[in-house]
C-alpha cells in the first residue's frame, strides 16, 4: 500500500474568496487612531497611503471577499500550494501524532507573501497607482512585492533591515531581476532615517524603522502609495487562502487539525492558516488550539503589553491597539529577520486577549536545530522564521506522545531557506548567539508606552 | 473561463518505470574500453566504483526498469513535479507557439538531479555501502546526492569545482545540512589533485578534475563507491522519470511537443525529458525534433569530436565513446558550472551521431537575458544552467512566430537560480564576460585525442 505525502488540489479547486475573521470576531477590535489628533481614523486619512478598495477591506464587515479573476490567474502560477502528511518527520520524532505542513514555499520567492503582494499590486494597478515603497526585514516580504509589483509596472523601492541586508544579500538580488530598486535602512533618503542614523550611525535597522522610511516617501509623493507585508487587516485577509485551500485539502483525508501551528512575526502566515479553522471553533464550537510561535528573544504576545502602539519607530503610522514591546524597542540581530517587530496587529491581539489562540516563544538556538532535524526527513530547508513553527511542532509531538494522544497538527510552512543558508552556517560554526531579551529591556521599552496618551 | 497554468500529477498518477532508450535505438553504442587493456570493459572492472544493481542497469537491454517501492516513495516528497503552460511567457514573445515546460526546480535540492540520486543512494545501501565520493560542478548534483545518502545513513565526500564552490557558497552550506562533507576540488586529499595543483596552483578546477579526485578516492578504498550525476547510461535511465510524467501530463491537453529542449552539461537533464518522447520517434514515427543547448563556451556537442575519451581528466574513468573536446579541456568558468563538461556520454553522443537529436550552442549573455525574462514573466527564477534551454526556446517562438504555425514546445525546467543569485548580480553590472572558446583552443585540445589509440 503505497502512502501519499502530499494532498493536491487542482487549479480548478482553489478558493474563490478570502475570510474574513473581523465578521465572526466575539470582540471587534479597537479603532485605529490618527496619530495627530488621536481620534478614531477615517478612510480619507489613510487615502495618502492605500488605495481605496484596500483601504475598503482594513474595515469591512463581510465574512467573505472573492478575489479578483486576475489575482487568482497570478495565485496559479503557484497555488494551489501542497498539504503535506510529513511522515518522515512523524517517524523521527516517534510520535502517535499525524503531522501535516501547508507548504508555502513553492511561490516564485519562496514564502507566503505573494499571496497579499499580487493582489496589493492589482489594488494599486486598477486604482492607476504607478510607484510603490515598502520595508522588508529578512527580504522575503521586499522579494514577493517585487515580484507582484513587475507583473503590474509598477515601480518600487524596498527598504531593507540594514542587519538583512547584509545578511542576505541574495534577496536584494531577487528584488532586482524582478525589477524593483531596493536600500539599506536606515538610509539617507528620508528624514526618518537621517534622523535614526544620527542618533546611532551603526544602527543595525529593524521593521519599525523600515516602515517609517517606507510610509514618509509615500506619504510626501502623491504618485506614490505604501504598501505592508504584514500586521494590517487586509493583509491578514489576503494570507487566508492559505487555512482556505487547507481545509478542502483536509477533506479529502479522515483528520481534522487538534493545533494549528504557525511562526509570528507581524501575525500574517500564523493569521492565514489558523483563521479559516478558528472560524469553526467560532461558529460551530469546535476546540481546537492555534499556537503563534516568536522568537525569545521578541516576545511581545508573551510578555509585550496590550495597549496603543505605533506600527513604525518614527510613529508615523496610525496608533494600533495591540500586543507591543514599544514602538522603539530594537529587537537583537537574530537571523529570522521576519520576525523581528514589535507588535503584533489588531485582529490577532485582541484574539490572545480573548483566549482564542495562544502564544509560545522559541529561542534562535533551538529553532535552527528543529530546522535541520526537518530538513534530514522531510528534505526541504526551512527558512529561519519558519524553524520557529518546527520547533513547537516538536514539543506538541512529544507532548502527543507522552500522553498517548494521536493529535492532528497542523503548521504552516511558511518558506524556505535557500536564500538563508549563511545562517546554517553560522549555526554549524557555533557562531550563532541565543539570544534572549532581558526582562529590564522589556520594561523599559514598555513603560515609554506611557506616553502615548489616547 | 479559467485558463489553466499547472498540469498535476496525483502521487498515484506517478510513472512506475524508467525507460531505457538503449534497447531502441536503432545503432547501440559502441561499448565502454578498460583505460589499462583497452577491452571493451566487464561488469567486474566496475565493480570497485559501483553496485552490481546500477553496472547491470547500465548494461541493460530492458526496455523498462521498476522503480523500487522506497524510491518511488522518496521521489513523492516532491514527485510528480507539475508541467506548466508557460502563457505568460508566451504573451511576451507574441508567438503562436505553445509552451510548456516541465518544473523539476521543486525539488527539495531545487533540480532534477535527486531523480538519480536517490536511486543511486537506495542502490548502494541495499549493498551494504557505508561511504560515497562524488564530484559537483554548480554544487546541484553534490547537494542532491547529499539529500540522498542522508536517507540512507551513507557518509558522502563530496568534490566541489572551486570556481563553483567560490562562487556558490549557499550550496556547500546546503551539502552541510543534508549531512555530509564538501572539499574544494583540485584539493590535497587525492594524488590527481595534487598533480593538477603541481601544474597550476590556481586551477580553477572542472567536472574532469572532480571525477578525478572522487574516482580515486573510491577506488583505494573498498568500503567506498563513487557516484556520478550524468553522463552514465543508468543515470538517465533514472532521469527518464521526468518525460514519463510529462506524456501524462500532456494526454490530459490536446498537445503533443513538436520540439524538445534542455540544457545539456553531461546529458542527464536533457536525456530524462527527451527519451520517452524520442521512443515515439523511434517505434511510430513521429517526427518530434530534440535540441541540445550547450554553453558556446564548452561546444563538444557542435564543435567537438566523436572518439573515444575519458570520462575524467586524468584518465581513471573507462574509455567512453563520446562527442568530446578532450578530457584535459579546461572551460571557461562560466556560471552554468553543470554545463562546464568536456564530453557528452555514449548514448547522447550516438543518437547525436545518428541525427535522432540536434544541438545547438548559447553564449553566457544571451542565456541570463533569456533568464530574466523569464522570471519576469512566469516568476520562477531559472539556473544559469536552465536558462540556456530558455535562449533557444525563444528562438524557436520567434521562428514559429515568423513562420506562423502553432508548434507545441517543451522544455526542461532543470532547476531554480535562488542559490545562484551572485551570477545575476554580475550580470546586472557588467561584469559577465561572453566566453566563448577558440577554434584554436578546440583545435589543440581535439588533437591530444589522437594519443588515445584504442
Amino acid at each position: 500500500m503505497k502512502k501519499t505525502h502530499k494532498i493536491i488540489l487542482t487549479e480548478k479547486e482553489m478558493p474563490t474568496h478570502w475570510y474574513n475573521i473581523h465578521s465572526d470576531m466575539p470582540n471587534k477590535t479597537m479603532p485605529l487612531l490618527h496619530p495627530g489628533t488621536k481620534q478614531p481614523i477615517k478612510p480619507e486619512d489613510l487615502a495618502g497611503l492605500f488605495p481605496m478598495e484596500l483601504i475598503k477591506q482594513e474595515v469591512s464587515m463581510e465574512q467573505f471577499i472573492e478575489i479578483p479573476e486576475q489575482v487568482q490567474d497570478l495565485y496559479r502560477l503557484w497555488r494551489p500550494s501542497p498539504l503535506v502528511r510529513a511522515r518522515n518527520f512523524e517517524k523521527l520524532l516517534d510520535t502517535p501524532a499525524k503531522i501535516y505542513f501547508k507548504n508555502e514555499s513553492v511561490s516564485p520567492p519562496g514564502s507566503h507573501k505573494p499571496n497579499t503582494a499580487v493582489p496589493q499590486a492589482y489594488y494599486n494597478y486598477k486604482e492607476g497607482v504607478k510607484k510603490m515603497t515598502t520595508e522588508t526585514g529578512a527580504g522575503q516580504w521586499g522579494s514577493a512585492l517585487a515580484f507582484a509589483t513587475g507583473f503590474f509596472d509598477i515601480g518600487l523601492q524596498v527598504f531593507m533591515v540594514k542587519v538583512s541586508y547584509n545578511q542576505k544579500p541574495y534577496r536584494k538580488s531577487m528584488i532586482n531581476i524582478w525589477g524593483a530598486d531596493v536600500v539599506a535602512s536606515p538610509s539617507g533618503f528620508t528624514e526618518s532615517g537621517r534622523k535614526i542614523l544620527a542618533q546611532d550611525p551603526g544602527s543595525p535597522g529593524s521593521l519599525g524603522i523600515a516602515i517609517s522610511e517606507a510610509v514618509e516617501m509615500a506619504a510626501k509623493d502623491p504618485e506614490t502609495k505604501y504598501s505592508l507585508g504584514s500586521v494590517l487587516n487586509h493583509v491578514l485577509l489576503h494570507q487566508t487562502i492559505i487555512g482556505e485551500e487547507a481545509i478542502k485539502q483536509l477533506e479529502k483525508t479522515d483528520d481534522y487539525p487538534d493545533i494549528v501551528i504557525g511562526c509570528f512575526g507581524g501575525g500574517s502566515n500564523f493569521s492565514g492558516i489558523s483563521f479559516p479553522f478558528l472560524r469553526d471553533n467560532l461558529l460551530n464550537g469546535n476546540k481546537t488550539r492555534f499556537i503563534a510561535v516568536e522568537p525569545a528573544s521578541c516576545p511581545k504576545l508573551t510578555r509585550g503589553k496590550f495597549s496603543y502602539d505605533f506600527g513604525d519607530t518614527v510613529g508615523l503610522t496610525p496608533l494600533i491597539p495591540m500586543y507591543t514591546l514599544g514602538h522603539d524597542f530594537i529587537p537583537p540581530k537574530i537571523h529570522a529577520g521576519g520576525l523581528r517587530y514589535h507588535g503584533a496587529g489588531a485582529i490577532v491581539s485582541q484574539l490572545l486577549k480573548d483566549g482564542l489562540i495562544e502564544a509560545q516563544a522559541v529561542r534562535q538556538g533551538e529553532s535552527f536545530e528543529a530546522g535541520i532535524m526537518f530538513a534530514r526527513t522531510e528534505g526541504i530547508i526551512p527558512a529561519p522564521e519558519t524553524t520557529h513553527a518546527i520547533a513547537q511542532v516538536i514539543k506538541e509531538a512529544k507532548q502527543a506522545r507522552e500522553e498517548g494522544v494521536a493529535k492532528t497538527i497542523l503548521f504552516n510552512f511558511s518558506g524556505h531557506g535557500l536564500v538563508d543558508m549563511a545562517s546554517y552556517d553560522k549555526y554549524f560554526s557555533g557562531a550563532l548567539h541565543d539570544y534572549e531579551t532581558t526582562e529590564d529591556d522589556i520594561r523599559k521599552s514598555i513603560q515609554k508606552l506611557e506616553n502615548i496618551s489616547v
